[in-house]
């Protein structure tokens, strides 16, 4: 069984702690310099087609207490990191928080101070959480299509998995680490890829047997969707090269699920190019099928609008597309939800908004 | 392939329409009865072993303008689940709610509307939910153990699937109808079931192989469970003979969790003997342990100790185990999480915590 080389991970691990150690000797004061990971900060890139961060930078230094206690943590994780590389195990997010209770004055004060550190030490390293053995709570999202994924499994075997015939019908779970060592996309028969963002409307399309009838690979995404579930989506569009389009309600917040897919999110735009997809295309519900198709809405909150304008001024929403979805939708004062296709039965999504749509996109079945 | 014989549903649906048909060939205010749905309303059955609805009644009838709407709303959800049935379709409840877009002036005004309605159905046929061919947003509770279990997909296949060796390391996911007409277990070869709350420690008993190492079913219930999960535990735990142990946090809410697979949930007492498993144990995380332990705590808040207090007077939690955990934490005044346990570190918890828990309870390994 071939093995994740770690060394790269370790040496950059190695390299902030060697950068300290140089402070100390040349007496001058440990800093650490990483970008600013604010939305003022963040620029597109022409060549990976993806939003990254800028040019302006913070440092943590240890001119203050807390500065220096900042540091004194950021050694006893990189401490901890090497450890379970070392051991070959990976800890939640949650569980580093409590493991840093044996930190003594390292100790974190709440579990965001730790989450924090864990990008902090991304955004200097260049390395990915998952290279640190950190993951987050699992989040479950599920696959079911014609696709044959192989897991290295928790006892090291390699397992193949078809997304159809190999699963029950909530599909295939996304494991927590979807890097090339846990998983490789091998045979694919499908025309594009759906990214789903209710459970129910996934269910809708698994029952109604969408995925054979359209040739169409479905991802669950769950709302928002984790990291793990947009690196996915990102490898099997780059790996197999496949279409992905995007199919979530119609609100502001459905569009930022949809921007983090399709440009990468603000929080975690030093990694853009490995859990973006820059050819995904939003297939619906926009504001124009609220009118087209008489949906079923809601009106629009005060929330809702005040998001609605933020993205109007969203570097990744500044396209001609989206200035006039938006802005149609703030004119309505509207939102719906994907499951309100239902009004016109159950069959509906699948045998008339669906079709319509892929035709309009030029991604009709032949 | 056998499938589920629905006439029984499809009768017992019959005669709420013929129940209103009736009262208006006889003169009167058409009226549905059914038991009051309210802590106070609920008893312990003896011979079940759970908590069941009292003698307490309400009556839906026609003598208000809201009353006779919701009259008529119940012959159409009579008819959609009679053509889902007919049409072998299943719907969320969400898009049922969506589908009463075309009944007129029945149609729903709130999703609530509609999903008391369902329970109402439930309630008044004695029939479930699922037979009913209405199902929640999926949740994607996760199995992970030594047994197979043999699933009816949507293509009408049956397919035998071990949750260690057919699966990946998410694990087997549990789909929203687990029905003997769409699930069975096959084999199994386990000791006991753990029904986890968090996914970071089902996780974590997976990833150090406690399920091997302990002979144990790991079931991931993902915070308050699904009734899917609940009544996937009770058939496990009936079916198969194993005892079901209940590892959450240390918190009221997780009390609650506890009560719902135990003892049934006030919401869903007229399905209690389907949905609970009365053998289940509490294994942890408990006030003592956080003393013999030394976990990490953080402060009950007002909320965690209004709802303590009401557990204290609440019939699911009258026995001395209980009454004397809930009122040790009262007086420490904490709550701890089940990941806290990695404060000693990440095999902990799998290596300590569990093997003396389990002895504690007789469940040690031989």
């Amino acid at each position: 069984m071939v093995e994740k080389d770690y060394s790269e991970v370790i040496n950059k691990i190695d390299k902030i702690a060697s950068k300290i150690y140089d402070d100390f000797q040349n007496t001058e004061i440990p800093a650490l310099g990483l970008p600013t990971r604010t939305k003022a900060n963040i620029k597109f890139d022409d060549n990976l087609s993806v939003w990254k961060y800028g040019k302006n930078t913070t440092e943590r230094n240890a001119k203050s207490l807390d500065g220096a206690y900042m540091l004194l943590r950021t050694m006893y994780m990189a401490d901890f990191i090497k450890e379970m590389i070392n051991v070959k195990k990976s800890s939640t997010l949650r569980e580093m928080y409590y493991i840093s209770e044996g930190w003594d004055m390292a100790k974190f004060h709440s579990q965001n101070e730790s989450n924090l550190l864990a990008e902090d030490l991304e955004v200097i390293t260049g390395c990915m959480r998952e290279d640190f053995k950190l993951r987050p709570e699992e989040d479950g999202a599920r696959v079911i299509g014609n696709l044959t994924i192989e897991e290295v499994t928790r006892k090291n075997d390699k397992k193949k998995i078809h997304c159809q015939d190999d699963v029950g019908d909530a599909g295939y779970s996304i494991p927590y680490n979807v890097e090339p060592e846990k998983i490789t996309f091998k045979d694919i028969d499908a025309d594009f890829v759906i990214a789903i963002e209710t459970g129910g409307m996934f269910d809708r399309l698994a029952e109604n047997g969408f995925d054979t009838s359209s040739r169409a690979v479905l991802v669950h995404i769950k709302g928002q969707p984790a990291r793990s579930t947009r690196r996915f989506i990102k490898r099997l569009c780059t790996e197999k090269n496949k279409p992905v389009l995007v199919f979530t309600d119609c609100d502001p917040w459905s569009y930022r699920i949809f921007a983090s897919i399709a440009y990468g999110a603000i929080k975690t735009a030093h990694i853009s190019e490995y859990l973006a997809t820059p050819a995904s295309q939003y297939l619906g519900v926009t504001p124009s099928d609220i009118q087209n198709y008489d949906l079923p809405t809601d009106a629009l909150t005060k929330e809702d609008i005040h998001a609605l304008k933020s993205e109007l001024s969203d570097p990744r929403f500044q396209d001609s597309f989206w200035k006039q979805e938006i802005k149609l939708q703030l004119k309505l004062g509207k939102k719906s939800e994907q499951q309100a296709l239902a009004k016109y039965g159950l069959d509906y999504v699948t045998d008339t908004y669906l079709p319509e749509k892929l035709a309009e996109m030029g991604l009709a079945k032949k």
